[in-house]
């Protein structure tokens, strides 16, 4: 959930919205969005957002937060391309502002200067921000590598970063996702060289290369050497055919004449002729590739000596459902090859300190990653000189005032997840999650009981009806014991005078639980329902 | 779950017999047993279970294995002392015969010489087995890796292997975990280096180190740095004190005196004086380290400075849990070190190649490890010159027939996955668990309704209970709302005269179910229940 807001006097600019894919615990959890109170609080400040890139974690909230906070966007040609197939979805295209900027030109947002820096990524057209405020000047990197030979367009453009530099550059916030890892990134091209190789050993066999949609310079060199091979290409999944479709459009992907074949034509061609390029990457349930691997996708299925291509690397949290489709692949007689396929869109340890050692801050924020990348790159940015006191490794919500004197912490604004679950934001807090959470586990039992009005006495019941717990007709004896110990538990109230509903009811859960305990070490979510008539 | 039957005439013995960790998918399930129905419907030829060595996935399903088929358990010491522990958990020690057995021995199992050949792994007293039957010689590895530098005792007996090999073997099972790493997996001892390297660089700091409880030989590493450094030891966490005591007792595990301490007296010593040895390494929400990252240990908490080191890897699926406790580390101010201080437990692939070189076999099955594992195994044979028509990749449940002729898979057992949860061996099925993810996905709507039996009318309700649907006090007018869609939907059967309570509840069901969807797009149980006096 990347989101960052710039304040000064009455104006605030906001870079990035995105969104977060939900922890596991989350359960049922489409997608996680930012907590924009402080935003909608202060609504008459807001300026635009601007965006560094296309992707999920930098522009998925749009669509959530452009509801409440309806402020003009701006992004590269690319990015705002993506950001519009978003709002089409959720009919807002004609209700917000957007402006295309190029790599290069700038922006003036009231007392900010926003000059957009061209980059590289694993995704076209990112950028990193100079922002020129009054109290100086703060370049935020977005999420950035070095390629001095990209696919499309030019490397990123390290003198404007030195220029600045040369010139005083406040604050500096910077990727720190790949801080742990020594070394250079490799270039993009190198991939193209990997599947030119593995084309020429693959003559007979059909080709299917899995890679992430937004990766659009990838599926360009899986074009490339196809096209060197004589193969057809077919896309297949939703968001690989969509950004295919604006990649096309917006110039940022260029495809020969009739290469590009529709799926249901793909029995014309020999397997030779073929490259299927898919989404599925991530061993993602509902996505082509795995549909293809377990036999349920409609059109293709995986045959002996298909290769498959991971064009990719499992997001930390996938590695087990990857591994799923790859052992599923593999039992259809399928070769996977996952090996010098990929590479990282995140700078490593050597890019970081040079583009450190260009734009020589006088403070520094570590951004994008988790809290031990951000410890790491901290002292990173220590390790070549720069001084403990200029860090600042800031939570979610932290509220920094920065000016030439020094900057310090200074208060914390809302910044809880927001969790989206089918049409619903923010209905499912903590006490739903949680009774998702018992009751995946251990499932539930439903007690109902018919009482009458006057005397109390069971009337109707009491019934057991049980769901996720135990398989019912093997455990017959279990659900007979547990109705004599409702029953008992139901008399002694009856006994014993008791007519609130809410003790009847406890009674009956805490009996019916210690039961339950004892006989099968479990503890299943108990409701007792009581009606009267 | 490993676990294998060899058969002969009426004589069968079975090697190993492990659980497995439940999928993502088996919500609730604490372990999976293998199914033993084979075994079961031929109990009176069982003669015995021999195992490799004394990991869950090869010992684990004993205590639940031997109350059907109750036969003698054979194993080295070790192996036997952790099974030994297992059958006091679940009071069994005194119902099963079970027999130590020293690397170079053999023990006569019916037609069947089993022989013990020393093997090196991730956990000590490891061992091969080389089944002599009428046939010819089957070898098995177990898990194992070569260290020619092992901590305690020797290093596996190639030797041994050489010689079988040299007088025939007919078939050769062996482990496929690693078959995807090129080279050769470093010696246990190099962990031992890393560590005086790391307690070196901490003088005045506390050291936490996390590793798997098994791994014995690592914890007597850990030990000896310790002891350098004129550290004590504290040993925290269930499993690793079980096996600790364990190790000791057996002598496998050498400490000084005075040296181990109670956790309970760590107050007594400077941080420089303190080495802490817990379970955690795999992130698990309950283990020690997990507790102490975040804050809920009885005993210890994490301060800044402390240095904690993950003498571990994740095993696959655990990378996000044991990130999550990293950053917990890290935000407590902790330093955490993971590199170096691990080594598998299992071959690379020169390591396969040379077993395989020394066993030459007629007949190969690869086994332990995923499928593509196997697959990348009988290629790893093939490419050292075994036939491809001599390998043969089974699944769970395959009956393969062999002898000096030739083998083919002639059959098929039972080989379900066994659920245990709680108490309960196998009364949790698919049914349960298709359950249990609906209600995580969504929760779950009661509608209860109580109708008068003559008229059909309403006496009481319709009511509305929901649990992990949305928060109510949030949704009012949505649960309102679905009430009255409810009566509608009542009404219409009461008016229709629909009288039959299984359509009444499709009727409400659908009804409910359809507003819900339109409304928030999410599909929650619907449980109607029907009262009648």
């Amino acid at each position: 959930m990347n989101i960052t807001a710039f304040e000064y006097n009455d104006e605030i600019i906001v870079v990035d919205c995105g969104i977060a894919f939900p922890e596991d615990e989350m359960l049922g959890i489409d997608l996680v969005i930012p907590d924009v109170t402080y935003l909608k609080d202060n609504i008459e400040k807001v300026k635009g957002i601007v965006l560094t890139h296309g992707h999920e974690d930098h522009i998925g909230a749009l669509p959530y937060v452009l509801r409440d906070v309806n402020v003009p966007v701006y992004g590269t040609r690319l990015t705002i391309g993506l950001v519009e197939n978003k709002l089409k979805e959720h009919n807002m295209l004609k209700s917000v502002k957007r402006k295309c900027i190029m790599p290069g030109q700038f922006i003036t947002l009231g007392s900010f200067r926003v000059e957009f820096i061209r980059t590289n990524h694993s995704i076209a057209d990112a950028v990193a921000l100079a922002i020129t405020t009054p109290v100086g000047v703060v370049i935020h990197s977005g999420d950035f590598k070095i390629d001095y030979t990209p696919i499309r367009g030019e490397a990123i453009n390290l003198q404007r970063f030195a220029e600045l530099g040369r010139k005083g550059v406040l604050l500096f916030m910077a990727d720190s996702t790949n801080v742990e890892r020594k070394g250079y990134t490799m270039s993009e091209r190198t991939v193209g060289e990997s599947l030119d190789d593995i084309f020429l050993d693959s003559e007979q066999k059909r080709i299917i290369v899995a890679t992430f949609a937004s990766n659009v310079d990838r599926v360009q060199q899986i074009i490339w050497t196809a096209q060197k091979f004589n193969r057809k290409v077919v896309v297949e999944g939703r968001s690989m055919i969509n950004v295919v479709k604006t990649a096309i459009e917006l110039g940022y992907l260029k495809v020969p004449d009739k290469m590009m074949i529709g799926v249901e034509d793909i029995n014309k061609y020999k397997d030779g002729q073929l490259v299927i390029i898919t989404t599925g990457s991530q061993g993602e349930a509902m996505a082509a590739l795995s549909r293809m691997a377990s036999s349920v996708h409609r059109k293709i299925e995986i045959k002996p000596g298909d290769k498959i291509i991971f064009s990719s690397k499992p997001i930390p949290g996938n590695e087990k459902t990857v591994s799923k489709v790859i052992n599923d692949l593999y039992r259809k007689g399928a070769e996977v090859i996952c090996e010098d396929t990929h590479v990282s869109g995140h700078a490593l340890q050597e890019e970081l300190k040079l583009l450190h050692t260009l734009v020589k801050p006088r403070y520094f924020i570590p951004v994008h990653g988790e809290y031990r990348h951000l410890v790491k790159h901290a002292e990173l940015a220590e390790s070549i000189g720069m001084k403990k006191d200029n860090i600042f490794i800031l939570s979610s919500g932290d509220v920094l005032e920065i000016n030439k004197e020094g900057g310090k912490v200074t208060g914390k604004v809302p910044a809880e997840q927001i969790l989206v679950d089918g049409l619903g934001v923010g209905d499912v807090g903590n006490i739903v999650l949680r009774d998702r959470q018992k009751l995946s586990q251990d499932g539930l039992l439903i007690v109902v009981v018919t009482l009458q009005k006057q005397t109390g006495q069971i009337l109707c019941g009491p019934d057991i009806i049980s769901r996720g717990f135990v398989y019912v007709r093997e455990s017959e004896d279990l659900m007979l014991e547990a109705r004599k110990v409702v029953k008992e538990a139901l008399d002694q109230c009856n006994k014993k005078k008791i007519t609130d509903w809410s003790k009847i009811k406890g009674v009956v859960r805490d009996a019916l639980r210690d039961y339950l305990w004892t006989q099968t070490k479990r503890s299943p979510m108990i409701l007792p329902i009581i009606m009267e008539v």
